[in-house]
């Protein structure tokens, strides 16, 4: 039985383990004002040819998603996102327990463009009583999406250049952003995001880490943000922790390469999937499947390996997700391809 | 040029009027603890057929779905309600404020269905992450609704039903539910709200009053709701004034006959505009029209009256809405009609 | 028996009344966008030689409170207030459930100066943790206090000045405003308001209104301000009768007179209790009459009027409040002497 | 150079880092649902001799404290504290972040009693306004205090007989427990906090782990916990994380035998402060010793150690504290020893 739930189901890189126990009896101060946060944020600058970003460790993503969210907007503001995304479906209602509305367009494969946007901020100004309403401030993307799906480096320019237009913050969720960076396809860069993007984050639970998510963000963009992570209990007491495991993954280009590989098994899996018959639900980039099975091939997977329902269709086919890791062994791909 | 905005332009019912007058200069005790208070609570639970209710007296409509849903809710749970509900819309916010989310469902004629609810809830256990999302924990619906049409009885108990097996709450918004009861073909009566529902109010802003609503609930239904009216800016000092005004409206029958008024007016204008060659948007029995106009009919209409406008269709033609209301005079929709 | 409870037991001033009986069927726009609000802030601009003040009318002064506060601070700030300031002790947690700290100072007769607000930021940003902390970000006062006290212009002055030191913003509660502009020892004006706070209001329910309270706020400093009162459920759907009221009361100085009116009974009630031997607890120089009851004085009172309980003392003795109002009657006030 | 800032300087305790590197390859499903977890769970509810117990993981003490107090409270509830309580002072506005006020206790060396809040609690509902007011409705301890200091099993009998009259729930912040059971003085054990609180957590950050709380709640208590933990951001994705440090802490006595390591180390430190002539500012029992410097003692520690700067008094003697932990190494404390 081979096992494709999540992409968080192994401890840690073994970098990142190696060095927790170097380090281990060490003296640090606390909060993240450590020697390794020091150098883990400057690595993350330099990664993101971005010398004046402020960088912030954290410790989830949706603690993530939730403290940024109710530190950038006012009351009577809301953040635009796909019906798909995280902040909108996932999250237990983080955000509105933040105080704020998400305000969700359709997505398509788990996209939303600046089209739809520009429509969206046309529609409300022009509502007579939009003053009654939420004010849209923000917009959320995903990079992946949910959908395991890429912008491009244009779309993401357009939703900028849209953001901009609007006085919309851009704030992208790269929970899984390794992965995204290290597909084939993707176009876009860390310079890109760092220019592009009034916050971001680079997600290290899902992409190597143990837990652990850096915040990156225009300089000045949030005053005491130290103190609102704090407020919303996401300052990690022993905070050189995620300065480890950070400049670990910054260093010699580990982020990426192990990221990589993940995105190489997803891709031998599809291969596989689509030979034997199978049909993909769409065609995703990155380190996430997605199939849709009829019933006996259900049952012919479900013996096989575990993994993640997606979605119950109408004509009863199931829609299920595979996902590979940073830890992924390809003996394990070779096991499941054998019993498709 | 005649005014059809709203049902909120004038003041008061001149009986109400005529009740403040009267007693201005008496000394009462403050916050809803007065006679008027008292007696106004016991009319309204008579005409509920409600003896143990509880009747609590609040300014206006935002406020009272706001402290209602933030009484009743817990943390992780929302409430459900039609995606053109005036706590989805119209209340900028006020509701995720509190710190829950309004899960919406799509409408029709500005109703959802108790199906529709037990589908949702079906869906919602049968994920296998429900336990990461918003727990559907109450439904709310408006009577009438925003598009002035009306739940009957049967799909109102049918509803109550879906709440009792999902173990949600059933709240109805009457921000205009005496205009709804004095609907020809409305069959649901005060007794059957507070019967099927856990709380609901009475709209007196929209239906005579100068300003106020009367939340019936269910006894011991939230223990210091007092307390957290007060918390949320809600409870008015000179509470006598919430007293004075719904026990005139609870007077004599003045509450329905007043709305029977409003509601004629509004079948007057509808029938006058089938006749002249106008498309209703649809129909509602309520004291709301909608009508459907062309170019040439819209430039007719806005120099006969103002009115709200509803929508700009893809065809370029708008759909708006004409109120009529308590203060309605024959007078003014004759002089409408005869513009037409 | 007589009645001196509070300042809010009558109706509203007879001039307010006959306003709204002379425009009750008159049809306006909603939500204080109509021409009497319009006149009401162009009337308190002036009032306050503001002819740039931004005037918003709500309802209440714990909505008032709540709605100013939660719009101005961002997540991680708190208000600075006397401990026996409105907001820390009588509004049921309505600036907690805002999310923000109430900061509280000891008091002197419900005063705190601009002394301790100095020492206390000095004290809090030389501690190691302050990042740890509730940043005080605000100072509220009130005006009069609780206690029916006053700040000297001097005092206000030197309050102003500290905030600007330390970037506060400075927040003055006027629910009893118009009671302490009329006393006779009070050498603030409107003007030295508008020119010192960053944002104050106006009490109308306590001081002749039905109810209602003015904020003035410097222009700008809270974008949005409307949207955030209809999402705190602050907003008037019936707004000219915000504006009506406060237009009445500021037209021939209405307001003054009438609060000077309150302040000359008060100022008799004193005088006859200090020269039957009572004891004053202190001297209030506005609407309320503070005294130290023995058990023989307090059964005496006690037939004679309603009072409100403030205290009982250690010793058994019981502090009471009684309150004149623009509605009392020289003769009650003469009937109550009369049995002490 | 010695370093006795504060008690989570280093990583984890050699045995959980053993445990991380033995299992960092195993797939195991995330958020608290796999086996390590169930094994900790089971392992603290027979540490605390409570089979029905829910046990729950979080990452941090404020965390815990925030999520724990907002699941439980209703909107008008507020919780009572010592106001030198970490949730009244070090956690930047949390608890009122969630919305609610806590209601501070003058404190004895960390301490408030049984008596005081049953005096609170009755001057509360002595007061005839009790109902504008936040209603106390949980007693928040932590147990060390923030001063080190211990609460005996009377004391702490007599809380939870208080808190059973008038209806409170008991809150045990245990963020250094061990240091508490581990102290020669305490007579508490964990059955007797399971047996009395309805819920309590036990530190994990502070006495040994990399981080983790293990929150001990009565069965049934707060229903849907786990969602609320996900909306605040505090349910780790790799749960297990969290489940291997608690396994590891509850075999073999780890977690008592470690605390207990410390509590001497700091009887030592202790010892010789007062063999030297220092003042101890008072009596820890714990892991924490404050001691009251002069100009010339601060001088003399300043180049021997770091420390915590706890007040600087108004004679100018400055009060610091030191903590050691599980970590510290007796040749530290002997050199710093020498230097005193």
């Amino acid at each position: 039985m081979q096992h494709f739930d999540s992409d968080y189901m192994e401890g840690m890189h073994p970098a990142i383990l190696e060095a927790l126990v170097r380090t281990n009896m060490q003296k640090t101060t606390g909060y993240g004002l450590d020697e390794y946060c020091v150098a883990a944020r400057e690595a993350i600058r330099k990664a993101c040819a971005a010398p004046d970003a402020e960088v912030h460790f954290l410790v989830g993503g949706t603690q993530t998603n939730s403290t940024v969210i109710r530190a950038l907007l006012r009351p009577h503001e809301g953040v635009v996102a796909a019906a798909t995304g995280h902040i909108a479906v996932h999250e237990s209602g983080a955000i509105e327990a933040g105080g704020h509305k998400v305000l969700t367009l359709p997505h398509k494969e788990g996209k939303i463009s600046a089209a739809q946007v520009d429509e969206y901020l046309k529609w409300f100004y022009a509502d007579e009583s939009f003053e009654h309403m939420v004010f849209p401030a923000m917009v959320y993307l995903s990079l992946p999406t949910e959908y395991g799906t890429l912008y491009s480096l244009a779309e993401l320019e357009a939703m900028a250049e849209v953001c901009r237009m609007w006085k919309l913050k851009l704030f992208v969720d790269g929970a899984r952003l390794g992965y995204g960076l290290a597909a084939a396809e993707c176009d876009v860069t860390l310079a890109d995001l760092a220019r592009l993007c009034d916050v971001f984050y680079i997600g290290g639970t899902k992409c190597g880490a143990m837990f652990g998510e850096a915040v990156v963000m225009r300089k000045g963009l949030v005053p005491h943000f130290f103190t609102i992570v704090k407020q919303q209990g996401a300052l990690l007491a022993k905070g050189r922790m995620l300065g480890i495991q950070f400049l670990t993954l910054f260093t010699d280009n580990l982020y990426l390469d192990i990221a990589r590989h993940a995105v190489e098994q997803a891709a031998r899996l599809k291969r596989a999937f689509i030979e034997r018959g199978y049909e993909l639900y769409f065609d995703s980039p990155t380190n996430q499947v997605f199939v849709t099975l009829n019933a006996e091939q259900e049952k012919r997977l479900r013996a096989a390996t575990t993994f993640t329902e997606w979605e119950r269709l109408a004509d009863d086919r199931l829609v299920v997700r595979l996902a590979t890791s940073w830890a992924t062994k390809p003996e394990n791909v070779d096991k499941l391809i054998a019993e498709l």
